[in-house]
This record gives structure tokens, C-alpha cells and sequence, in this order.
């Protein structure tokens, strides 16, 4: 593989001459690979003949400027040249001595990402209370290990407090016995990968409703009241809760400072562990002007993630290493007995790990803090015309929600409104007062048919939802590729699109 | 980067004229490396330099053919190409339509898989039984997703069977109820991953001890014992257990056949879940000679994993999906609610997914299986022939288990022994008699100085282990780049450090 084979490779998936969504119909590939591999050695030659005429004509496009769908997954040149080095530097590093760099350089990554995103000292591995950084195989990995930590912490402090000591015969039933009592929990607006985290560790999930009229975002009031349900009523115990900055649909941003304070109000709420699932929205804290939620995570936060190469930041790494150290003899080695190492597959549920923080340190070096400024400025930019663009147009559409971060939420009106909407952007902005939506089932219907129609075209793709009843298009403007133009095609397809269906 | 520049990088780590382990001492990196991003950006030709100059002394050389600790992880120049095309088709395919060929490829290869390893036709995605392989982030989530599959499988049976309907009022509590009460099991000679899966999971966990005398491989009549105390005396459910092809210390193979008799023996074990760890071991499957192994696995085992690339198989697809679907509205759409495509979201943990069948495709098509076959005999016959050298010098060394798979478990004597070491190699040559070590605490003590004086000085890397009370070193074959020369080089080291110590 040459340098232009190289970059025609890496253009393939970036072309924006191409549909987003491929044509194929499920089952397209099987009839044309073989049913067994083959015996012999094959030359790349047909190995690449095949990726272009087989495996290219079933991708999505998700690097398409034309890819409005879900978030963005971003690539980038460097993060390729980081997955190169690190499949050439293969190492499994499951603790110092099975690579050094691999771990020293996520240490010091970590802190790097920790001050670009504006995050308080405390999550800095530098720190006294022993804070730190971690690069996780998946956004649900980082929730999945969080929870799990806390459960171990709490179903601890509760097996403590009875007197039972650890190491004694009637430990682990005791353990048992409250750990069946925890309830995790999160807006019911969070992502999916909450309540699956309390699926992974076996505990009870439980959602806290958010309403329209607060714009998605999860408050204090609701949650003392489940906090409340929870306890005195169905005498369980509430040991994790997720508070979310950017949710999948709308990118609401939870009340941080609310929340905090109900959980101040009682002893038992105060050993919640809260964790806060940035995962989309935690890219724009680079941003200085975005950076004053992350001072919300100064205190009584334990730990943070965000999806740039999916980091995942804890207050307190005992807490982790509490929970996960299973030290076996072969792994043992004397930089690690003397404490003077860092073991990060003991911070996972894994064991071995890639060297993905050159993915990192390479994207961070190559565009520079301004540069990734830059990047996410633009995008939000482009979100807020995109956003001009359905407001001028009252007649046909309505925004559902606050947008925010570059996410446009909208839907296609059963009937022409005569009042102009003024609602505001999330937390930038301010919000203004606006009419709430209402469920409308002609427009759920309505909008479903366009939200289908463009899909079934695959020119541009969106992704729907339906939040509190109300059937929505989400339309994401933070592609690296995109520019105002292939917003304004979105927006002149939406159009389109709406008068053909409110035609037919 | 361009061709020259890419061979150069792939070289650097596969180059066999440099220390196995690095020269640096725990922290060399940060003072080399800014406390914060640059705020503007950098050339590549700069970063580049610093792979160079920073990274590259901190490796520990995986690739290098003097590398015979823990278990080779073989990079290859297919599967660094597997991730570039992965990384510049970026797409977290959670479901059908985020990247269609990302989930068919992966369908098609895994089935390629099963029939390479000689895996039978009930692990395909064709078998009526709705079987089939995923791939999976690492080996460690491989387990404690079956894990965590068979707590729901089992508590919800036991759940059922107390006449509690799902989506009533007290079935939540009454799943929590059994789930408390479930025990997995392994061999105590499993890997550390099983009994971490257990901790993840939330649930108990039991090892049954593996006798040196029976070369470390679990028998049934361990397993009865265990499963009788865990039911009889303790009250508790045993719900899952891993028989391992390959122990990570000694490549020991259990039993299957007679711990299977053992399981059939009760009604509540047959319920337990049986999980295949063959995460290193299960390679040799690509050799014709290796496969019987795999017949054992056509009946009474659920699912099966090794570690080429993480595959996991399994029998019962839908005993997964039933434990791990969470399908929020916004993942929703028409292919998957029709079921005519897999969503492979619902095999794991984790929502994103890598398009890693690239990697295994581009492998198997550039080796073959015969190429493949001829890596695993090669790799076994290297490790044949270290062993025919430790067994030429009884004076010094002592072979504590059978030699399997490439893996030679020696310490060293503390008397010259005068009988010579008959013992075969596990599963091929039979196990003739031969004498079982005993436990010699100034054995012990020699072994550990000669393994610390070996791996001090970095020329080889070995790891060694402690087992049944025995202080062992392990030397392992398999590395891809080496050679006869190799192996004699790392006796010689053997020999002529012992005799060093021997004489101080």
C-alpha cells in the first residue's frame, strides 16, 4: 500500500460526492464471499479489488458533510496514523513493564485532555486526592465501570457500617444482601448505556421523568421525588446516579447546581456517586465559552466522560482499583507491587488495552487547542444557521427543543403557526420563553413520513426520535466536512420534502 | 507518511536486534513531554521525531522473537492494514444501517472462523439453533458478557418456575432475589478475567482446585465436590462455569468429557452455563491435529472464545439478546424491527463497535489456512524442541508440567536429579508417568533469581508463575519471527544464568 493508495483509501470514506446511505438491501454481501476461507494465500491486489467492489458499496458514510445523523464519529489523518502506530506497536499492556510508554503516555494525555476541557484540578492524575484519566474502550464501558465501582463502594460502606468486617464468613452474604437493595439512576432522557450499565452489574435502574416545559433537562424537584420514592417508600437505596451534558435526542443539559443541592440535603443521598455523561457534548468544553459547566464539576462529581477516544475521568482512582483489582500471580512484577506505576487494567473491566492515547496526542498536536476551538466553534456555527433557516419557515416547521451544541430538533407542523418562535440556544443563549409543543398525532405522523422519505433518498441522513410523545427530526450540523452549504441542501431538502408529503 | 516511512514504523517494533524490554525507569516520560497542549498546531515531521525519540525507548518489544513471555499478541502487516481501513471507515455500527457491511462482513468471517477452528455447526449464524460469532473488544468482556447473559438466562428461569410473570409487580425484586443466590465456577488455574466477570456481574464466585497430579486440568470429580458443597452446604445456585483450553500458567486442557458427565449427573447442572475460555490455545484449532478438541463442543456447551481478534461464539444467540437488549427509540428502524439483520449491539457490552472483521478477513486471505496451520506447527514444533533441550540437562531443570501448545513450565532443581523426565506433552504424545514436582522452597528461591537476573537484563522476556506452591518460569514459542535460533539462544541464557547463580 503506497501513499496514494493510502489517501485514496482515506478519501473514499471522506467523498461527499456520494450518497450517505448506501443502496443495499440486508444479506447484499454473503452471496459474494466465499463459504470458507480460502487455503491458500491470496495476493492484497484482490483483497483490495474486493473492498472497493464489496465492502465500500455497503458503507454509511458517517464522514459524508452530508451525515446529519446521531453525533458525529469524527476522523481524522492523525487518529489514523495514531490506529497505525498503535497496531504496529501492538501491546497489551495490561500493566507497566508490558509497555511503559503505553501507559506513561495515557497519564500525562489524560492530564492534557483534563486542561483542555476546562476540567477542575481534581481530575488531573497530578492531584492529592488522587484523581485521574483513563482511556476506555467505549462510552458504555467508562458508564458500565462507573457503576460497577460504585456499587462495590456503597454495598462496602453499608456492609461496613453493620459491623461486618471484610474477611469475615459473613461478608460476602453481606455484600450480597445490599447490593440487591441499590438502585441506579438517570434522566429518563440519558442514553441507553445507563440502564444498560445497570443491567451489565446487576443492579436496579430507575429513571428520573424530565418534562418539556423544562426543556428535557433533569431538576432538582423530580429527583427528590424519585430519591424520595425510592427510599421510603420502596426501602431501596439509591447509590448512582448519571447527570447528562448534551442527551441523544435533544441535548438537554441537566441542572447541575440544582441537582447537586438536593443531593446535599440528606446523608444517605451525599454517598451517591454521580457520574456525568458528557459524551457528545463534552467536545465543546475546549471552547472557553462553554467551559463554565465544568466548574460545576469541581465538587461532589466523581467522575466525568466524554467520547473524543472515549476519556473517562474519576475523582478517585481507589475507588476504581477498590473494585476491579483482581492481581494474579503472573501478573504480578515489582514495579507494580511498589505502587510507583499506574495499572489501568485495573481502572477497567478489561485486561489488555491498546495504545490508544498516540490517537491523542497526535490529533491534539496536529490541530493545536485553537484548531480544535476552531473545529467545534464552526460546527455550533453552522447548527445556529441551520437553525435561522427552520425559524424562517413557521409555516412548515417547529422547533421541539432547545437547540444546542449544534443539534436541531424539529418537527413538521400539522397546521401553519402565526406566531413567530423565539425560543433561545441551550445555556449560550439564554431561554427565552417560547410555546411548548404539544403531542399532535397528525404532526407525529407528518413528520414521520418526511423524516422517512429523505432517509429512503439517502442524500443527506437524519435520525428521528419521539420525546414526550412528539415525534421529532434530529438534524446534527458538527461534521469536520460539512460547510453552510450542505446545511442550507439539508434544510432545502427538508422543504421539499415537507410540501411533496403535505401535497400528496 | 509514505511507504518507506510506514515499513520503517512497522519495522521499528518487529525489529529483533534490539533489548526485548526497555532500559527506562517508571515516570521517564513526562518531564520529556509539555504539561498542557500546544496551542497552535504541529508538523508530523515533529511529532514523528518524538515516536522516535520518546515512544520508541519505552516500548516492550511484543514482536520481537525473544519475546516468550505470557502469550505472543502477533501483529501482521494485514491486520495493521485491517486497522486502517477499520479507522478510515470509521463508523460505530450499533445497528444494520450505521454501516451495513460493517455488521455482514462480520457474520460471514465469523462463520469463516468456526470452520477454520474446526467449531461445530452449531456455532454458525446459519445453524437452525440460531448460533453464531461476534467479535468482541477484548477476551475479558468475552466472559463477563456470557456471564452476565447467563445470571438473566438463570434467574428468570428460577424466576418463572416460582410462578412470578415477567412485568408483574414483584418480578423485579424476585429476579434480584435469585441473583443473589448464583455462583459461578472455574478451575482454579483460569485466568484472572473469570473470576473479574463474576465481580462485574455481581455475582459469588467459586474456584475448583486443579490437582498438580492431574497436571492441572479440572476434573469431574473436583467439579462434584464443589458443585455439591455450593448446593448442599452454602444454599446457593451455581449458574455458570468456564472449562479452560489452555491455562494461562501452564496451558493446561480440563476435561471436558468427564466434567461434562458430571454436569448431565444433576437436573440443576445441566443448567449451568458452560463457556469455552480457549483464549490462547484455541489458535491451535486451525490444525488438523488439535481438532478433536472441538468435537466436545457440539453438545452441552453454550459458547466458546479465543483470542485471534476476541471471537466469541455462541449456541443460542437469543439467550444474549434477551440479556442485553436495551433498544431506545432513536436506534429503532425498519430493518432492524423486521429482524432480518443483526444487530450486534445486543451480543455486548458496549453500544459502538469497531469494523474489526476487516482485520481477520485481510488475515485469513493473506495467509490462508494453510498458512495459518503452518504458523501453529511451527510455533508448537519450536516449543518441542526448547523442551527436548531443558529435558538434556536434568542436572539443572525440571519440566513441572506437561509442555502444550508451545509452552515449556520448567523451574530450576536445587539437586541434581539422577532420573531421567519422561513426562509427555499435554494431549498429543499422552501423558506417560512421570514423577510430580514437589514443592522445594530453595527450588523456589533459585527459580525466582535466575527468572529476575534473566528478565533484569532484557535480552529474553519470560514471565513465571507460582503453582500448587511451585515457582515455575515460563517460556513460550510462539512468536511469529522466530526461528530454531531463537529458542536455543533463550536455553542458553537458561543454562548459563542458572550455573551464574548456581555458583554465586
Amino acid at each position: 500500500m503506497d501513499r496514494e493508495q493510502f489517501r485514496a483509501a482515506a478519501h473514499a470514506a471522506i467523498d461527499d460526492n456520494r450518497r450517505v446511505l448506501p443502496t443495499i438491501e440486508p444479506g447484499y454481501l454473503r452471496p459474494q464471499i466465499p463459504d470458507s476461507p480460502p487455503l491458500e494465500p491470496q495476493a492484497w491486489s484482490e483483497i483490495q479489488a474486493d473492498i472497493e467492489s464489496k465492502i465500500q458499496p455497503g458503507l454509511t458514510h458517517w464522514q459524508s458533510p452530508n451525515f446529519m445523523a446521531f453525533f458525529p464519529a469524527s476522523v481524522t489523518y492523525p487518529s489514523i496514523l495514531g490506529e497505525m502506530y498503535s497496531a504496529a506497536f501492538t501491546a497489551p499492556a495490561f500493566n507497566w513493564i508490558c509497555s511503559p510508554a503505553c501507559t506513561e503516555l495515557e497519564t500525562v494525555v489524560m492530564d492534557w485532555v483534563g486542561k483542555a476541557l476546562g476540567l477542575p484540578e481534581c481530575f488531573q492524575s497530578t492531584s492529592a486526592n488522587r484523581g485521574g484519566g483513563v482511556i476506555q474502550g467505549t462510552a458504555s464501558e467508562s458508564v458500565a465501570t462507573m457503576l460497577i465501582a460504585a456499587r462495590e463502594r456503597r454495598a462496602r460502606e453499608l456492609t461496613l457500617a453493620d459491623g461486618v468486617k471484610d474477611g469475615s464468613a459473613e461478608y460476602e452474604d453481606r455484600i450480597c444482601a445490599h447490593r440487591v437493595k441499590l438502585v441506579a439512576l438517570s434522566s429518563d432522557q440519558a442514553h441507553s448505556s445507563i440502564a444498560k450499565a445497570a443491567l451489565v452489574a446487576g443492579t436496579r435502574f430507575r429513571s428520573v421523568p424530565a418534562k418539556l416545559e423544562d426543556n428535557l433537562e433533569m431538576t432538582g424537584e423530580s429527583l427528590r421525588a424519585v430519591l424520595t420514592q425510592i427510599e421510603e417508600r420502596d426501602g431501596l437505596v439509591p447509590f448512582f446516579i448519571t447527570f447528562t451534558m448534551g442527551t441523544t435526542s435533544s441535548c438537554a443539559v441537566d441542572r447541575f447546581a440544582e441537582l447537586k443541592a438536593v443531593l446535599n440535603e440528606k446523608e444517605s443521598w451525599r454517598r451517591i456517586w454521580v457520574h456525568i455523561d458528557a459524551a457528545y457534548a463534552g467536545a465543546a468544553l475546549v471552547a472557553d465559552e462553554y467551559q463554565h459547566f465544568a466548574q460545576h464539576f469541581a465538587e461532589g462529581v466523581d467522575s466525568f466522560n466524554m467520547n473524543m477516544h472515549n476519556c473517562l475521568f474519576v475523582r478517585n482512582r481507589v475507588d476504581l482499583t477498590d473494585a476491579l483489582d483482581i492481581t494474579p500471580i503472573y501478573l504480578r512484577n515489582p514495579y507494580s507491587e511498589q505502587g510507583t506505576v499506574i495499572d489501568y487494567r485495573n481502572w477497567q473491566i478489561s485486561l489488555g488495552r491498546r495504545f490508544r492515547s498516540l490517537k491523542i496526542w497526535f490529533v491534539m498536536r496536529s490541530y493545536g487547542l485553537n484548531g480544535m476551538k476552531a473545529h467545534i466553534r464552526k460546527g455550533i456555527a453552522l447548527g445556529d444557521l441551520f437553525v435561522d433557516k427552520i425559524r424562517s419557515r413557521p409555516d412548515l416547521f417547529e422547533i421541539v427543543t432547545k437547540p444546542a451544541f449544534g443539534l436541531t430538533v424539529l418537527r413538521v407542523r400539522s397546521s401553519p403557526s402565526t406566531t413567530a418562535v423565539t425560543n433561545g440556544t441551550n445555556g449560550e443563549k439564554g431561554g427565552s420563553k417560547h410555546a411548548i409543543a404539544q403531542v399532535d398525532e397528525k404532526a407525529n405522523e407528518l413528520t414521520k413520513q418526511v423524516y422517512e422519505l429523505i432517509n429512503s433518498r439517502g442524500e443527506v441522513y437524519l435520525t428521528s426520535s419521539v420525546i414526550a410523545g412528539i415525534y421529532v427530526i434530529r438534524v446534527v450540523s458538527g461534521s469536520a466536512l460539512a460547510d453552510e452549504s450542505h446545511l442550507l441542501r439539508a434544510f432545502d431538502i427538508l422543504v421539499s420534502t415537507t410540501e411533496e408529503i403535505l401535497h400528496t
